[in-house]
């Protein structure tokens, strides 16, 4: 099948190249409810970026690059694991051409396998993301892409069973970086920095449930997500 | 009403003063669809504050004031007037007991107007807008108040009556700023900034519509909001 898109795509039936008709940079979120923020499903512009990382990311860039106006679109939803990602990646990645691709997934697979559910029975992180990461190399080698580490704080959700889920997103922590790495992305590196924001205010603060972030707690990835990217020969222009 | 109100207080037995139970700074957020940004209608901490200008000031403050970790309330309702502030403010306002309340309104009551709806029939913007004012400072007295400026551009919904919209936002405009002198409000102009942003990119990547602002609209309105209450009197700390 990607063969047939890769021909495709050679043979010019199917423009794959970056740099949409608009001829602005594209950037597309991509992710589970952290990065989804209650966005909009339909083409509502007052509600389309919803409230997360990704809003307060197109808000900041978006008023810094006037000139280039870069265009901010947000896939994320609710739930996903890195293989409910995987299903939909030709209609919610690849039919939107994106040049930068940002990926912030993994709380869901540990959530599932922590809480013993079905939908938790193996694990699949690894080799399901190797699987998105394979494809979209394949797909759009010149993609831009850009892998956020997966994070948890010790409060709410995560605190009584603080010792597994630590151990199981320390593995993803790992293997994102190590993907990261594998697949010529950049890293941005999250657990760190909201170890150090926990010691200046209760971790509920800034992860209102130990996995996801409030408003302040969205303010931090943010700026860490645009230190880190736009230090990089990602940067956005 | 407002005496009987006002003797519960002196009484004790309705404690109207402000700096909540919790001891923090409590920021209320009162307007129309603009301020709304689909923000929760219940207590879902997810997508509680909207994507707004809001949002984007409670990320930037909330992140920078750490030791007293101020509260931000958003209760901004889609398509409202002035007068339809006035008339839920017991509920969406003195029952929150806001330290500092930023009102943002006038779009609606212009573009009912401006339509020739039958919600437009009278012009009561002045009327309404001052009643909340007074009621606001007879029960909150000591209230840090904070009066947007309201705004349009010439994009979209604005395009086809644009004199007319003009010469009515320029009305209210005007108004507002008196009735912030009137009250010992901080006024904080927006159409300068907004007018000044279109010389470097279209009206429409700023209000998306001529009166919706996009994420980057937000984005100006909130560092322009930060930058001006910070400035003044009312400084959140």
């Amino acid at each position: 099948m990607i063969r047939i898109l890769l021909e495709m795509v050679k043979e010019g039936m199917w423009n794959m190249t970056s740099s949409t008709n608009t001829g602005r940079t594209r950037i597309l979120f991509q992710g589970d409810s952290i990065t989804d923020g209650g966005r909009g499903r339909n083409e509502d512009a007052n509600h389309w970026l919803g409230q997360s990382y990704v809003y307060l990311i197109a808000g900041a860039l978006g008023s810094r690059l006037t000139a280039t106006r870069p265009e901010f679109v947000n896939r994320g939803i609710s739930g996903d694991r890195v293989s409910d990602l995987y299903a939909r990646w030709n209609e919610d990645t690849f039919s939107l051409k994106p040049d930068l691709l940002s990926i912030l997934i993994g709380v869901n697979d540990a959530w599932r396998i922590v809480e013993q559910e079905p939908s938790g029975v193996t694990d699949r992180f690894e080799r399901a993301y190797r699987h998105i990461l394979e494809e979209t190399r394949e797909v759009q080698p010149d993609i831009g892409l850009v892998l956020c580490e997966p994070f948890i704080l010790k409060t709410g959700a995560t605190e009584a069973r603080w010792d597994i889920w630590q151990e199981k997103i320390t593995g993803y922590q790992q293997l994102t970086r190590q993907l990261a790495d594998e697949f010529g992305a950049v890293f941005v590196p999250l657990q760190s920095v909201l170890n150090e924001a926990s010691t200046k205010a209760d971790a509920s603060y800034w992860l209102h449930d130990g996995v996801h972030p409030t408003a302040v707690g969205h303010q931090l990835i943010a700026d860490q997500w645009i230190d880190i990217v736009q230090k990089s020969p990602l940067a956005i222009r």
